[in-house]
């Protein structure tokens, strides 16, 4: 019985030591069947929010796999290891409300399980290194032969960790939220979706007003940044839905000082005073 | 029927998102079969000329392929998404010239096609994503079962954007040209090749007058850059036939201040001055 | 005959240009059966001995493999070009001491040849690109169907050239050694093991004395970083075995100022001081 041609792997390793190697290695001693699709390994360390929006956000895209994430600061401590069966995938790693978005994304949860069975782990376990030693050798025993209630104890779903939503809200005629990850572009994402926009009657082509703390910017809200001059703002939905801000070929984030976290809002301007 | 093993995948998306295995998602759900060869992902953002570059001094090292290469300034927009067979393979990417240095360097494109086919797509397709919903889809397509002129309307192949060649001029005992790339070492690619200071008579063992701006080198010409003690210039042809420089266990770019797009010249010196 | 499913693949080469995926490519043509686990190629440049180290520390986690290194600042000079027997893999790469702790940690060489074979290699080689023309190609052949024999000349394994271990001695209470690498996380591993630590009388739970330069520290000896507060200085036998001192949640390297071949050393203090 083989269930799953591919597992996928998202960690804060980075990519300059051997850890991800060695975890492409265990489960190839494993599961020689299965390919592993990288989702990215340059989560900054510990960024557990952060790591979870990148798999929210990628996941949908992928084929059933097993999933498999370890951005994990309490490695070694208390926290559980976990198996969430989602949608037609399963999820792998602990449980620190890394994998929730995402488990969220594919439906919610089915059935969860702690990762308690010793015999689907390595046979020495460092206390730093689960994902090499617990959470990638449990993924591709489930991959291959397994089944997921032999990765341990059940446990209610309801008791799975998760991550608070981020802030998002929707009134009359303004939308607030917060930013929810800058990408590799300088492109700032916020917790506030194209559909929140067009609610409250943001509509492509036409011009929105942004509050970031004292600032407030009058930006047009377009299909895609080549829409405006190279060095121009402007508001978009991105490609996962979010609405979005960005320099055409520049960096937003940069130029207006938006981290993460930071709260922005968003109102529309009545087309009469767009013309 | 199956056409194509391999994809090859060069962008501009960076490894810090998911953006690039989204794309790996979406082959492996439409081509199973196919291995996908990452190319780089670390163009920067919008240079189109330096992955042109790339891409074509790597593709005669892989094998035949459907290469996808998306660096995208200006996806959403009017520019049209094309797939061009040429030698071997088939290259699908953005019609802004990025594919074109390596077509020239496959033999040329045979035949060209618009991406009009949306049945090839992702159903829903995003105005910042073409790589994700239309060039990934198209070629995974290509690479299992459909025929290049399924990828939709049938363009001339001389209408297809090309870059203009990197500057290069022999004359006498003089080549001139422009810095190509920079690579990871610093080592400095000029667009002289090594055939050209050959025909102007710099040979392996010799040495050569380097016009950088207003400054000028005597630079040893050698075979590599060990051939010269730690620390010091070196000139060499190298592992693509262009003319290089590099500082034997240094950074060459850095010590010379040398950017992308910098003119330099050669000039052979006499051997009897060599000595 | 097929005699390796896998190669493992590290180098210096970096992911902004295309020298990692020319290597894939020419492995793509020759051994189409065999995947490769790339282990890093972000070893800073010509940097042999952390090459060393990674290579050593991540391959007892890979499967059986034809394992390529090219970290090579003699790249086209006089040094050789190599493949080793070891344990139940082959090692390729220069005879600079890049392979010598990996192939101790396989059990030692069993059998080692000179790269002479020039049937292996690629029909035109560049002097400055062994990778993608000598070792790839002779790795990718002798995983397929050639015998290591036929790699070339047979050599003494005694006349390989071996890095020098890392300075480590243990004396009484006190084990001394050197800074051997720092990870993507700050965390900074000595040549002195956990083993060691345990012989001076260092155990999880206690304390311990460590000197660095002119200043030293008494730090806690735990299992895993999350065993102290956040923002702490803690010390704890990593996941390959060896002595760390790391920050939780933050960048201990950054803090403590200790970059590779740092001079360190460890005392235990008797537990009746501890408490």
């Amino acid at each position: 019985v083989t269930h799953f041609r591919y597992l996928s792997f998202l960690t804060d390793y980075g990519l300059e030591d051997g850890f991800v190697a060695a975890c492409h290695g265990v489960s190839a001693r494993i599961a020689p069947h299965a390919d592993i699709i990288d989702v990215t390994h340059l989560i900054p360390p510990g960024d557990v929010r952060r790591g979870a929006a990148v798999l929210a956000q990628t996941v949908p895209y992928l084929p059933p796999a097993v999933h498999v994430a370890v951005v994990d600061p309490g490695v070694g401590t208390a926290r559980r290891g976990i198996a969430v069966a989602a949608g037609d995938s399963v999820f792998v790693g602990p449980d620190n409300g890394l994998l929730s978005w995402a488990v969220t994304a594919a439906g919610g949860a089915a059935r969860a399980f702690s990762l308690t069975n010793r015999e689907l782990w390595l046979s020495r376990v460092s206390p730093t290194f689960h994902g090499r030693d617990i959470f990638m050798p449990v993924a591709a025993h489930l991959a291959t032969d397994a089944e997921l209630a032999a990765a341990g104890a059940e446990i209610e779903v309801g008791d799975l960790v998760t991550l608070p939503a981020p802030e998002r809200m929707v009134r009359d005629f303004t939308a607030a939220g917060e930013v929810l990850t800058v990408d590799r572009f300088g492109n700032v994402q916020l917790s506030i979706t194209g559909a929140d926009a067009a609610q409250i009657g943001v509509k492509p082509g036409g011009t929105v007003l942004v509050r970031l703390g004292h600032r407030q910017l009058t930006l047009p809200y377009r299909d895609t940044f080549g829409a405006v001059a190279t060095g121009e703002l402007v508001t978009y939905a991105d490609s996962v839905g979010l609405f979005c801000l960005a320099v055409n070929g520049g960096n937003a984030a940069q130029r207006l000082g938006l981290p993460p976290g930071a709260r922005v809002s968003i109102t529309a301007i009545p087309s009469i005073i767009n013309e």
